[in-house]
């Protein structure tokens, strides 16, 4: 099973994790971790290494979500860039999150990573729009 | 100025925009509703209707942003499909809502909702990927 970590400015990135289990229930390797103002750039590597190491021997690899490129977040870590076992994804969003949690168990780390960017493109709808040609497709049946 | 109302599965949608306001500064005219468990579709869209009758006169109008197409915030803010001042986009992330803010001032509801749409897409990145692209097309120069 692929792991990820989600690291965002603030806590919307541990909000976001609670928000996919509310939808799919409790979910196992998954961190979230939260950038405040007094961290570094350092420190969040740090942080992030720790977390890399958990069970790497026995796991398909981690995808590190981070909420901006060129974000603080993003560039630490860009320190993992290296890492064959690490895929790193901007702009995480909840239906990522989700797709990500519904196919890690399927998928090789750099089939879900792709997976899960283009669900992610997928889910940036005009919801008025494709609310209307539902109801036209409806119409036509 | 067009308003933005982020209608989220949990409180991820409040730390969304305390994380775009981390980065941008204090906000005005930024409404975020989270769906609880004993909330019903009812109670949310009397939420949105109140909140899209605030300051409406003198506003562009509003732009919904939620989380997951098909969820309950998008659903009750479908109730506002026919309103012309309001537009309602899926998947929302701190790219489009930093977008969203920094041109809000400047275009119309619906090239503002284009934008931010396309913003997003453009937003979900192989992190990896484009950073080595990037040392690459240094050591060309």
């Amino acid at each position: 099973m692929v792991g990820f970590i989600i690291i965002t400015h603030g806590d919307f990135g541990r909000q976001l994790v609670k928000a996919a289990q509310i939808i799919l229930g409790e979910q196992k390797e998954i961190w979230a971790l939260s950038l405040h103002e007094d961290d570094g750039l350092d420190t969040l590597s740090e942080r992030i290494a720790k977390i890399l190491k958990k069970g790497n021997e026995r796991s398909e690899g981690k995808i590190i979500f981070v909420d901006i490129f060129g974000g603080t977040p993003a560039n630490a870590s860009l320190k993992f860039v290296n890492d064959e076992k690490v895929e790193i994804i901007s702009g995480v969003n909840l239906p990522m999150l989700i797709a990500g949690i519904n196919y890690r168990r399927s998928l090789t780390l750099k089939q879900l990573a792709r997976l899960i960017r283009r669900k992610g493109e997928e889910s940036i709808l005009d919801v008025k729009q494709k609310f209307l040609d539902r109801v036209s497709k409806a119409k036509d049946k």
